[in-house]
């Protein structure tokens, strides 16, 4: 079984990803978050929240529609520009991206290309159809957004959000007013985003209704890089692999690319807070993860500078974007100003400017993909290595026996642990296998309540990594758990 | 002022709710929440999740795409009754919704009937135009639903989902397997679902793209009674107005409404549940809560038993539904078994049959403008009197002069703060202006730190409510705040 069909299949089995609408035959590009998984994506989602709302005093959390008006996405370039090309074939009548078949064809990215350039390479490369070797038809645009008519004539001309960066931007000017004018303001949104995507994929990876985490960090171009604490970050390394060289990862400290100066230093020490979240919060390991960068004809024209976050997995036969840190300029605010005639000024260190904007975009689904196939272990016995605080459920809790007044006790610790992290509590089925249930969805630590419970008020704790056990008194049950969660307790220590 | 400009105000100024699209001139029924509002609003969530997943040990969170393929929402009876029916005037061409008209004209309720009704009730009673006395043309009936058309040929017919609960009913069969086949068993999606209101209301009230959180409970019918610890409820009292007497709220104990037998016990146990939620959880004043009885000819007709949930607010003008219990009995999976031929049948206690449902509804924007209206004090100061755990931030904190150190001290206890809790620092103006700046959005409590708190490591910590300080020395801060929120500390007693 490939990786993907056993990821699957753990997903089917426990509740992680299920296809959507499974019982009228499922809708591609569309996954159900089961019981484990959507638990899995609101803490993936916590965690993202902590980490990035904390990276400045004045970055919060807002949230916008996912219907947006029609004259904003004509702004923000999404209308003109937001489309694939596709190449029908004039044999087998199948359906071509544009994009893929020039890859295929002739190895390099015919990413961006508009109908012309598709014709123009079709016609210069002699490209067939690849499924059946007929002449391929004319190019077409199609549309990636949905569109949406609003009111009871449908006159209103909407669309599905592509990414919810637009309500950001849309948003900033009063959320600057109200946040006392100060800069750097953040910006965070997570939620949904939709692309009418031709042909979604396996995995999480390409689906037409997806979850997004995105940070807009609102900036004054002359004055961030010296409110921002780089000489900490001086030694780090960064996983990295430039444009210019494919061939290898590149493993600069910050203090050399900071000499260097080829990047600007606010996009350095952001570079290297997003390489922590991935290998310290989110515990990937070093080799799985890289930043990529796009070359100038790659990356979409408003972005400066744009890397892809990138981690490799074996689903995905290796290194896919699972986030990108885009530098996007005064490009939005402008273009919106232009549109709407509302100034997107601020007045500033005395100075009126329109903010720029450095975009930490990520998508959640990739991510909660990524978090089960870097942590799924099969074998012997199958084990999800989830961080700790990811996993859906922090505690399961067992009575070793069924009786002698073992499951009322482990009931009350049970209900106990409900109050502030979710606990399952399991009583049947050896002790052996209930442990097996838990690995299996990830479930950090397991109390069991036997005999001496009853005397001593203590339980034996389990740490589903290293099967080690421990006793712990029922007092300290709670505390333990709190430190063992924050990494501020050693479970050996115990 | 009116209570609702009041509220929209405070909302505007200090970022709850905000107008969406706003620098393009809005959009009608759309609204954004600012950098206070989301969290107020995740916060509401958490503690919806906290209390109702709590209600059951097999009661999850789960998720499910916000696009639906047409034949689940065809099979579900809302793609042929999900519909208003429009009145046209033929003089001054205004489009009246027909169950307004009907009401407006002859005091009884139009809702639910259909174009034939409506054509007859017109004629009958001689119904014309409010705006210009004309003569009433054609009704027609109007789609709630958007229509979302997938794929490349836009030929995959789907709608944005009207509400949250079909994706609990399509994904229930799995779930109950995933989830070891045990009875009852309870799905609970927070999300989005969208309505296309010809006329949306303000106040968060009836908006086009909203928010609902709804628990599908699956149950046996002949077995669930028997489940709950009933006889500690027996001496609550409802709060509720029968469908055969609008006059009066009853107030009979929940033991009284057991003997009586109109209600199912089930039905009343859970009546109890979202009653405490909202008293307690909530902190809504009982008078301005009561469960209000839809008669036969009101409620959907796959309902058996419906009480809407409705809070009494200013801005209002009155109770109004801000949630639902309804009996929707095996009406929705039967309906989509026949239609896709998947056996919703499960084997249980010996019996097989189709699981009945127990769904409890709320709309999450019309609760979080509920906690709004319910807890704006405005007057000589402007105090919004949140429960605590829904307060957008949790902790301000104060250096009491710029200067000496206090700053440094006051920022080490905010970053610690921010780790576990939402916390804001302020430092300029005076203490009682950043004491009302946190007022005014709720922050329940407030530290101060001083020449005192250097010598003997201790801050001033401050009640919203009350005014009242105390001195609590910072080893104990996040023990203290630990306690207030979770309501096992008495801030008197510090």
């Amino acid at each position: 079984m490939g990786r993907y069909d056993e990821l699957m299949s753990l997903s089917l089995r426990r509740g992680f990803l299920l296809p959507s609408a499974e019982i009228y035959g499922g809708l591609a590009g569309f996954y159900d978050y089961g019981p484990y998984g959507a638990r899995l994506r609101r803490n993936w989602e916590d965690l993202w929240l902590a980490f990035f709302l904390q990276l400045g005093d004045n970055y919060h959390l807002v949230d916008t529609p996912t219907i947006q008006p029609h004259v904003a996405l004509e702004a923000s370039g999404h209308v003109d520009l937001f489309a694939d090309v596709l190449v029908p074939c004039t044999q087998c009548k199948e359906t071509h991206k544009a994009d893929e078949l020039i890859q295929a064809a002739t190895g390099t990215s015919g990413e961006g290309m508009d109908v012309e350039q598709v014709r123009q390479a079709i016609r210069e490369e002699g490209i067939v159809c690849p499924n059946c070797g007929g002449r391929l038809g004319e190019p077409t645009a199609f549309h990636l957004m949905f569109p949406v008519a609003i009111g009871p004539k449908g006159d209103e001309q909407a669309f599905l959000r592509p990414e919810t960066a637009q309500g950001a931007y849309l948003g900033f000017k009063r959320a600057f007013e109200i946040l006392r004018k100060r800069l750097p303001l953040g910006l965070a949104i997570v939620g949904r985003a939709y692309r009418n995507e031709i042909s979604p994929r396996q995995g999480a990876y390409r689906l037409r209704e997806f979850h997004q985490a995105e940070l807009q960090i609102f900036f004054d171009p002359e004055g961030f890089d010296a409110l921002l604490s780089l000489e900490e970050l001086e030694n780090t390394t960064l996983r990295l692999m430039w444009a210019t060289h494919r061939d290898e990862v590149a493993m600069p400290t910050l203090g050399t690319l900071l000499e260097q100066g080829d990047l600007p230093p606010f996009y350095l020490y952001h570079m290297a807070k997003v390489q922590a979240f991935y290998l310290d919060t989110l515990q990937v390991p070093p080799e799985a993860f890289r930043f990529y960068e796009l070359s100038e004809e790659e990356r979409a024209f408003y972005n400066r500078i744009h890397f892809d976050v990138q981690v490799a997995l074996e689903s995905w036969g290796g290194f896919q974007e699972v986030g990108g840190v885009h530098y996007r300029t005064d490009y939005d605010l402008s273009r919106h100003q232009d549109r709407s005639g509302v100034k997107m000024t601020v007045f500033h260190d005395g100075r009126r400017f329109v903010p720029h904007v450095l975009e930490l975009s990520f998508g959640v689904d990739r991510n909660v993909w990524a978090m089960l196939d870097l942590g799924y272990e099969t074998g012997e016995k199958a084990v999800l290595h989830l961080p700790p605080r990811l996993a859906p459920v922090t505690l399961g809790v067992f009575p070793l026996v069924k009786k002698d007044g073992l499951p009322d006790m482990a009931e009350g610790l049970y209900r106990e642990a409900r109050t502030w992290i979710e606990a399952s509590y399991d009583a049947s089925g050896s002790i052996g296998r209930r442990y097996a249930r838990m690995d299996e969805i990830g479930t950090p630590y397991c109390i069991t309540v036997d005999y001496d419970s009853l005397e001593q008020d203590d339980v034996t704790l389990r740490d589903r990594d290293t099967t080690k056990q421990a006793r712990v008194a029922v007092k300290n049950l709670r505390g333990t758990l709190q430190g063992l969660l924050e990494g501020t307790t050693d479970f050996d220590a115990l």
